[in-house]
């Protein structure tokens, strides 16, 4: 027969396991992190080789691919190390299911490279095939944040993705911008999908500075000039703003695109410090976890050779109501062991536990707020044959003429689903 | 380099471990109810016997005292099961937690025991002792439900949770009206502790009947035969709805006794079947996926020696959005495996999980309501000086008044915590 004692080293123990756990998804995502930044600089330079029908950029692409491989073998080391192990977070059927989506996408690559090697498709398939690899990497971050069950290590995670998220889509208005210069117009598709990105990129960034802490977000905004933000905004005016169909200056492109691929390097520098914090957090927190195992296991020790204790204490204990989630002690933790009870040790460890699970319901909250607003988006598009910016903006109008949160306007419309017309397609 | 294949193959691994481990939960939660049933008898029996001065069910005592310790054994040997395993669920730190917490109650049992015996303590104090531990058990059952990964499974250890919450305080309104009736008379203070357990009895069993199906409800609610319920309702409403103070008719004491105790029997056979259907399900869901399984290994098995696939199918296959939850795809799973694409499984996988971790968090919601409600209570309870029957009074009349959901009034109490004012007792 187990002792309580016993039973709260469990509660510990399980506690290091999770955060081991969390500690090599951490690794993971910086990894991915990095793959994902040499894939997105591939896919402008694949860009750049199309566009000029095969003049420029070849010796840099040769060196990007080599690096992109290099990223991506580790990367797949990571998820092989996953699948070996047999420790497994809350949500791992939902990861490995996320990574086997995105592995044929790798596997994939080398076939897609050959084909722009030969100069055989358009810039854009080779765009949005790359988008698609990229969208599959962030969705093992995003099971990775959602699976994370420490809440300090979860916001970051949470604040990591919506940040990545941001850089992606700061690499895809770096590519769509590029385009409408390069081609010397815009149209109003153009403009709508345009103006779209600048939106989405705005809410991950500000969900990244919620959830970041002050100090990663000033780093965050020291890496923006204000002559280059205003340079951007300038050029996303003239393009945006403009009527549909006007004439652009050619001779802006490279401007836009220096622009642009200034703030994306400054977004992996970020991105880089966010990986760094994650670690060290993870770290800090298992070393923390540890030294309290040793004093725990220490006093069983003790305890084992002590005579016991009056079992009928456990009835004089002043109730503790089930979900009680008071403020921390203000005694120090393990400082007077023997003296203190071992319930008082079990009754600060469950509310210390029920804290940490409140705080991540508050983390994940969102998670699943971009999750039902994805849902509602593809249900839309499904539904009502809309691009995706078309039924963001959808969601968004309803939302300010009707005065409610865009979750609330997306929970509706998935409620409501039924009730959609069929796809015109069916 | 592992294939999309072995990650698809490792997602439904996982949730054959999860299921694995929910099993045992299930196992768990089944014993914890016959304990908890044990104990209820013997707190019912220890109140006559301290009520009679010793004189009645001496050796109804010593029988149900051999029996609660043999289930205690068993429900020992579970905690000490799962402490030696070293698969965890997702929130195996909070439900070790929970363990560590009730494992003195129970070692403090036979000092209890000794104190009824050498009629030691007034009956009230027993009976607090036995709802202390009582708790302390449902407490480890919450987190059994509150950890399933499987909303299926969820969903019956949510009702499962909420009926064994309902029988119990069907216990406590027995010893409360037994109380009451053998004194001959009735004060406010008990008519709102007696309307409280009614209030939240009913709660519960409404809970239950939204999660456990029509099959079960439909076999609880033929355990309650229309005359008995009349029975029980008539000698609420003498007790209750008299003035407080005024003199109750002590001969009806017996007769509130028998009527509860069948009451609670019938809710012992209700909860036996729950607990069947709960192990009949796991099994079901293990066969069904190691099933499964088989056929994912064996289909692993021939890809190895066929020719690969064109990699670039990856590309050709539509975008998925990243959240989305289908309807199930109408053609059989597993028919034609190798004529359809791994592609397709993986997102078939995919749209299956995110539907589950959908409806999870659906069922979920109700464990997290109550969790708020008992906490803005508790803070009521703390901060001024109610009794819990109070404490619910005010946030359902709250509620009530502005028209709000209970779980909106115990949110804002909570979001309001610092602004209330600190117990008297400071």
């Amino acid at each position: 027969m187990k002792s309580g004692l016993s039973f709260l080293i469990a509660a510990l123990r399980s506690e290091i396991d999770e955060l081991d756990q969390l500690s090599r998804m951490s690794e993971l995502v910086g990894t991915i992190g990095r793959l994902v930044h040499a894939l997105q600089r591939e896919r402008g330079i694949s860009n750049v080789l199309l566009a000029s029908g095969g003049q420029r950029f070849v010796a840099e692409r040769t060196a990007q691919i080599a690096e992109c491989a290099t990223l991506e073998q580790t990367v797949r080391e990571r998820f092989d190390a996953l699948e070996a192990d047999p420790r497994r977070l809350g949500n791992s059927a939902r990861l490995f299911s996320r990574i086997a989506w995105v592995v044929p996408g790798l596997d994939a690559l080398p076939a897609l490279r050959q084909r722009v090697g030969g100069l055989k498709m358009p810039a854009t398939e080779a765009t949005s095939a790359f988008v698609k690899v990229v969208a599959g990497l962030l969705a093992v971050v995003f099971e990775a944040a959602d699976g994370a069950t420490d809440p300090e290590i979860s916001r970051l995670l949470v604040a990591m993705f919506n940040f990545m998220q941001g850089k992606e889509l700061a690499g895809q208005e770096r590519a769509c911008g590029a385009a409408a210069f390069a081609s010397g117009q815009n149209d109003a598709a153009r403009q709508q999908q345009w103006l779209h990105l600048i939106e989405s990129q705005e809410r991950c960034f500000q969900v990244f500075s919620e959830f970041s802490g002050p100090e990663l977000e000033a780093q965050w905004l020291a890496h923006l000039p204000p002559a280059q933000t205003a340079e951007l905004e300038r050029l996303r005016r003239i393009a945006c703003a403009a009527p549909a169909g006007v004439a652009l200056d050619a001779d802006l492109s490279p401007l836009w695109f220096d622009c642009c691929t200034h703030r994306i390097d400054a977004m992996q520098i970020v991105e880089e410090r966010l990986a760094d914090d994650l670690r060290q957090l993870c770290s800090a927190k298992i070393a923390r976890a540890r030294t309290d195992l040793q004093t725990h296991e220490s006093l069983l020790t003790q305890i084992a050779h002590a005579p016991p204790a009056a079992p009928a204490a456990f009835f004089e204990q002043p109730a503790t109501p089930l979900f009680a989630a008071s403020p921390a002690h203000g005694a120090p933790p393990y400082g007077r062991q023997l003296e203190r009870s071992i319930l008082d040790m079990v009754q600060d460890q469950s509310q210390r536990l029920q804290a940490m699970s409140d705080e991540l319901d508050t983390v994940r909250a969102s998670l699943n707020e971009r999750k039902l607003v994805e849902r509602a988006k593809g249900l839309l598009m499904a539904h009502r044959r809309m691009t995706e910016a078309e039924a963001h903006k959808m969601l968004r109008q309803t939302a300010m003429n009707q005065n409610r949160r865009l979750i609330d306007v997306a929970e509706s419309v998935l409620a409501m689903a039924e009730y959609l017309p069929a796809s015109g397609k069916a």
